[in-house]
């Protein structure tokens, strides 16, 4: 591959972007796809008029949506997308300005040592912004924490491993349990129930009735019978009688009775402060650490509820299984990387043309000579990395995260372990000089092998900057899929789309590790091959835009967890500035000049240090809530008399049941209670936002 | 070195070994000897008549001693020594157990897959009782908290990185923030102060008077201006009349003003119950991770005092200083190593004869030759390996570790670390195969090089075990340095030696690595060269006899870790066992079986799911109390009317200072204030337990 490949495939991802861009802005002013690119919008402030344009202007391509996303302050966004946006558009700024450093630095880089003086300016003003940004996300992160509304999650602890006794129910037990050792700040508490015939009745009658009303009354009479198939009416008329009954008795006791059976060994369990809470979720509660396991509780609509039933017993045997198989996964993917790098090498072309003769003619072309080995390889890696993240949330919901948060947190970890091992280190490793895939011969020769094999693989990874950077970021603005069932639900299907219905929420668990990859190939290759820098500073501007813009229109917050990614990004910059480093002196290892690599090591020492201090300072901030600050909060809502209210809150914010939802917001009338649905299973990634209300309506209609 | 080598060696020993043995029994009847083999019944029980022996029993070897070691049970063992003590013993039974079933194993091993049978039932019974033993520790553990005495230790938090105010004392602002945050459970607070002139007085006057007091009233005129130098007097009548002063006001008030300038960032907290300062301990404080850092505080004889002083942004920064130091020194201490390695080769013996001429006769000779190549190595390194203990102490001192065990303990897992890379691995790797000391060349192949290196080196681990086992339990059984030191002082200096001042604690920085380099050494040479197993079974067996002796009659209690150095002896078992595994995967692979290679990776994954799940069952509880215990204790407290009694008894049990210490010892005459009085500094190896009795008599007297 040479420079006209790497010109072929520049060429080729700056016409997908034009392309894509424009249509993006005009797809955006359509009224129709307002619920695909304003989906946060819409389900923040529903009544909302989509203004007045000229129909000559809504096919007219425009720079509007690039104003407003460069002009949306940081306050702005952390209104609407709370602190974790706000963190993750750090991660963006952060790289640029270090990424714009780095560019005009590697234009001044003559000689040995300005380059061993460039490589500690790169180091300490990436570890001043690494400071200053993990210093101001603490901030954030504790104003978060004290600036909220009381927050349910903030008094309940989530107990697991209650131990089974015959005399006992699990719920019993754990009001025995908690009034005995916490006599003076247990409130209550709140069985997780596994999923019993009921639930199973509820979700698809659930389904059943969102169908039905997004039909055009017109059509339903035509349209019932196609839709749904025979006798998939009866469990809805089953549910109705039921839910029926149920809201007709007084008292929960009957279907409690019922669902008994049902009890799993693991509760949420209320106290009267966030003190109280914070110490029965870090103190070891037993002498056997295999009952009785405490941790504060999620959000309520971060609950993973179909994870609560899991024995925490297994949950060690489930952690060890999916990091094996994610393990196992990582190196399964090693056959289509090598399949790309043997793309790239003209050779192995030559090979492949020779044993499949029909391909020799078509390969000869010039052009498609070109996009085979310029563009096709780093399209191919693409695609196959596109099933990663998918794979690592499934490993990630397996190991049995009870959040949400935490699942795309686990996923999130995984997908950048595994994108940093799969697109740096084999491409790098088995592409030029080694050629077979076996790892580093000893670790003393290992940074002088870097030094040779990253620049080699420079042009390759500039065109994977351009497809899967520039190319991926039009594709996250243009919502391809989502456009699609859009289109496909309103002009096939003829239903009514809710916004809340195809909200999403932001998805961290892929977008961090693909900055994180693209900070990581910035780093290493800003030495050896700072031609590279340009298109990264293109792509880390045109993400800027992007996602601000995606924040503040598409995806929408359901929950947050406070920016507790932060140290994952943190982590992860430290390493690849360190192994900037190490590259450096196997450089100077190249160059023979043992003095320049005796002035590396102690950058090299210094910067662990860096990291250290930050984790003694900061990270603990990002595992537990301090202490002084709760109490705080507690005292605070005492002098305004809050406490009542909060407890009443409290108590009805975590129903896995929609029913007994239902049941008690009915009886108790709080204004927390339109919070209070949220069902089992995973569908905040397809679904969003979903409320019950209509589903009560029609109960109340249909009687 | 040949087996005939070998037999010398092993004459060597047994020679040694039966004459320290003999004169260990002979030594001990002496009644004069009786402070440095019966320190610690002389400490307990002070008035003990040492028996009618005639002078012709004084004289002649007897094996009482073996008998008394033998029929002592766990239950006087644990009264003795408590938890730790027990959880020692263990070592050793457990690894007699398993070397015997390994011994018997190998007699019957004839095949491959008998061979792969064998490490399958190994490996099991192995995990078996180390299953039983964490179980049954853990168990021990948790009655030694409940069992034990209201211990001060429960209701005490240690606070450190207290913050600096201009307006406020270091004091002011720990009551400040206890009694805000802890209203309810904060009691009171004791600062830790930095040593002032008045400490480094009191210091000098105290070791002063305890020499003075030593020696023979009828020596003292005449020896007092040769022992003391000139003006050495001064600071005794100083110190004397400050503490004539001190004790005459009837407020402490005084002396804590002028200690004010001293007081330094960190301070103990009295709670009123377990509970409270065990949340007050696991609870992050302030949002600052560096402020108002709290732990439990050790118990009082426990707590290293002046680590205390350190302040806590300082720690972070020690602890890898002195990592980086210890793996420094591991890898300089190659060099002896290195050298005994080629000691242990012929040809290099020819070389060294050829260059140093006057050698060639001596070497001709058989025996010598023989004593060069088969005891001399394992002497050498021996030796060097004395130096280790004392080394890594300083840096487990200088790590500022805040009490006694937790020193003793990181030590311990420091020369761990040390004796198992450089007599093992070293000697392995260096020894016969590679030569040079480059690590293997691959991971791959790192199984077969250590399958084809250990045997190699079998004869050496031999003599090792002869020579560092056999002779070294002979060497701590005599224990000829106090044994010196007592002659010294008793003829010599002439003065009368208290049993308290030579009274040790259990070494177990020095005795657990050496046990577990044993069961390493005894685990991974069991399948290629089971010929050493009857000599560490010698081993094992006599070290129980040894170490029960020791504890039952030696070595003093003054503090309990309650077995919290288990998790490091289970963890090491278990990488033993590892390893093994890992070189009968190279054996098998030599042999080219890769069936039975095949058979020994889930056994490899099973070991580490059993260390998993042993991770998650137990080690808990090593590191964090359990809430529910220690409510109970609390309620049993209130229950029996003792809380107001354990009040008054915890105030006083943490003092720095001995003025202060004596001082309230009188005004409050509790029955606790005898285990008040100990000192700043690092005195517990050579002096053990010291009481200051002796001091306030003096003050007393003198005026």
């Amino acid at each position: 591959m040479d420079v006209s490949d790497l010109l072929t495939s520049a060429g080729i991802n700056i016409a997908i972007c034009v392309v894509l861009l424009s249509l993006y802005s005009i797809l955006r002013k359509q009224p129709g796809n307002a619920c695909v690119y304003f989906t946060r919008r819409l389900v923040s402030e529903p009544v909302r008029g989509t203004g007045d344009i000229s129909c000559f202007e809504r096919f007219v391509p425009s720079t509007g949506w690039i104003a407003k996303a460069w002009q949306a302050t940081d306050e702005e966004i952390l209104a609407v997308g709370g602190v974790d946006a706000v963190a993750f558009m750090r991660i963006v700024v952060f790289r640029f300005t270090n990424r714009l450093a780095m560019f005009f630095m590697s234009f001044t880089v003559f000689g040995l040592w300005v380059h061993c003086l460039a490589l500690y300016l790169i180091s300490c003003s990436a570890c001043v912004l690494l400071y200053s940004d993990y210093k101001s996300i603490t901030k954030m992160r504790l104003a978060h924490i004290t600036g909220s509304p009381p927050n349910p999650s903030h008094f309940t602890v989530l107990v697991r491993g209650v131990p089974w006794s015959p005399d006992n129910s699990y719920s019993n037990s754990v009001e025995q349990f908690f009034s005995t050792y916490y006599p003076e700040s247990y409130l209550s508490h709140q069985m997780v129930y596994g999923s019993c015939t009921v639930d199973k009745l509820m979700k698809d009658a659930e389904r059943m009735y969102r169908m039905l009303k997004s039909i055009d009354p017109r059509f339903l009479d035509r349209s019932l019978p196609y839709c749904i198939p025979g006798g998939a009416a009866h469990p809805f008329m089953v549910l109705n009688l039921r839910a029926d009954s149920v809201s007709s008795s007084t008292s929960m006791d009957r279907l409690q009775s019922s669902q008994r059976r049902k009890e799993c060994p693991a509760a949420f369990v209320f106290f009267r402060t966030r003190y109280a809470a914070l110490v029965a979720a870090q103190v070891l509660q037993s002498s056997n650490p295999m009952l009785w396991v405490t941790e504060l509780a999620p959000e309520p609509h971060d609950v993973y509820w179909s994870n609560l039933s899991i024995p925490y017993k297994q949950v060690w045997l489930r952690k060890i299984t999916t990091l094996i198989a994610s393990v196992v996964f990582m190196f399964l993917f090693l056959l289509p990387v090598t399949f790309v790098q043997g793309l790239t090498q003209l050779e192995h072309l030559d090979q492949l043309s020779r044993r499949v003769p029909f391909l020799k003619g078509i390969l000869k072309q010039e052009f498609i000579h070109r996009v085979v080995t310029g563009y096709l390889p780093s399209v191919i890696l693409m695609l196959f990395l596109y099933a990663v993240p998918p794979t690592m949330m499934l490993f990630s919901a397996m190991e049995g995260n009870i959040s949400r948060s935490q699942r795309k947190r686990s996923a999130c970890i995984k997908v950048l372990y595994f994108t940093i091992w799969n697109v740096f280190f084999v491409n790098v490793l088995s592409g030029s000089i080694i050629r077979q895939l076996t790892v580093f011969s000893s670790f003393k020769d290992a940074p002088t092998q870097l030094a040779r094999a990253v620049p080699t693989q420079a042009t390759f990874f500039t065109t994977y900057v351009l497809s899967s950077g520039w190319a991926s970021l039009s594709c996250e603005i243009m919502q391809p899929f989502p456009l699609i069932c859009n289109f496909f639900r309103k002009f096939i299907l003829r239903t009514k789309v809710e916004p809340s219905s195809c909200a999403l929420t932001f998805p961290h668990h892929t977008e961090i590790p693909r900055l994180l990859l693209f900070v990581h190939i910035g780093f290493t290759c800003s030495i050896m091959a700072p031609l590279i820098l340009p298109f990264l500073l293109v792509f880390f501007f045109l993400a800027f835009l992007v996602y601000r813009n995606q924040i503040l229109n598409v995806y929408v917050r359901k929950y947050e967890s406070g920016g507790e990614f932060w140290p994952i990004v943190h982590n992860s910059a430290i390493f690849s500035l360190l192994l900037t480093q190490v590259i450096a002196l196997g450089i100077f290892g190249i160059k023979r000049s043992p003095v320049a690599s005796g002035f590396i090591i102690p950058l090299i020492l210094l910067t662990l240090l860096f990291n250290e201090y930050c984790r003694q300072r900061f990270s603990p901030v990002f595992k537990r809530r301090p202490a002084q600050i709760l109490i705080e909060m507690d005292q605070q809502d005492e002098q305004l008399g809050r406490k009542e209210e909060i407890r009443n809150q409290i108590r009805s914010a975590y129903f896995q049941n929609p029913i007994i939802s239902h049941q008690v917001s009915i009886n108790s009338n709080l204004p927390l209670s339109r919070n209070t649905s949220h069902h089992q299973g995973d569908e905040d990634n397809l679904h969003g936002l979903k409320s019950l209300k209509p589903f009560r309506n029609s109960t109340r209609s249909i009687r």
